[in-house]
C-alpha cells in the first residue's frame, strides 16, 4: 500500500492524503501525479488533507513542490479540508504555503478550479484580486 | 489519523480506503458514513479501493455492511478501482460482494450513481428533498 491513489474527476485529479508521508512516498506521489496530469491533460489538482492533524515543514514543502510542478504542466492546485488547528500551526510556524490556493472542502475547491477551466475566465495572478 | 475522511461531492460521498482496516477503524467509518449520509441527504456512496492490494473477508464484510446500512438510508453504494488481482482473489475465495455495485473507476461509479439521482428515475422511497 505504498502508493497514494489519484482519482480522476472530470478535468481534475483528486488526492486524499491519509497516511504519514515519508520521502519515498512523497517522490512516488509527485511522479504519479505529474504522469496523470500529462496523461489526462488535467486542469486542476485537489489535495485533501482533512485527515491530517499535523502538517510539518516536510509536508508543506511537498505540497509546494506539487503545486509548482502542476503549474508548469498548466494545472492549478487547491488544498482542501485543512483542519483549523493545522491552519493555526502553519501561521505560527510562519509557513505561508505561498502559491497554493486553499478551500474549505472538496466541493469549494472544485468551484475554484472550475473558474480556470471556464473558457470565459481570464487568468489573473496574485495582484488581480477580484471579488 | 485514526479516521478515514469522507468527501462530499454533490449528492454523493466519496471514501478512499488507503490504510489497513481494523475493527475500530471500520466501526468509526460506518458511524461517520451513516451520519454524513443522513446529514447531507446523500444519494450515493463511492468507496475507492484502488490502493488496496488485499481484500480479505473482514474488509469484504465491512463493505457489505456499509452497503446495507447505506441502502437503508436510501443511498446506493458503488465500489470503485478494484485491482484485477483483488477481483481474482475474491472470486477464488467465493466472496461475491452481493449487494454492492462495482465500477472500474470513480468517474464510472458516479455515472452509475447518477442514474439513481436522475429525476426520470423513480426510487422506491421519495423523501421530497430537492437538490
Amino acid at each position: 500500500m505504498e502508493r497514494i491513489p489519484i482519482l480522476k474527476l472530470g478535468d481534475f485529479l483528486l488526492v486524499t492524503i491519509q497516511v504519514d508521508m515519508h520521502d519515498q512516498l512523497a517522490i512516488t506521489l509527485q511522479d504519479d501525479l505529474t504522469t496523470q496530469i500529462a496523461k489526462h491533460a488535467s486542469r486542476g489538482v485537489l489535495i485533501d488533507i482533512s485527515s491530517l492533524e499535523i502538517v510539518d515543514s516536510f509536508i508543506g514543502r511537498m505540497l509546494a513542490n506539487i503545486a509548482a510542478m502542476s503549474k508548469v504542466l498548466d494545472a492549478q492546485t487547491v488544498l482542501t479540508g485543512m483542519q483549523p488547528a493545522v491552519a493555526i500551526t502553519l501561521v505560527e510556524l510562519g509557513m505561508s504555503l505561498s502559491g497554493i490556493k486553499t478551500a474549505l472542502n472538496v466541493e469549494r475547491g472544485m468551484e475554484i478550479l472550475s473558474q480556470f477551466t471556464d473558457p470565459g475566465y481570464e487568468p489573473q495572478d496574485a495582484d488581480g484580486s477580484q471579488e
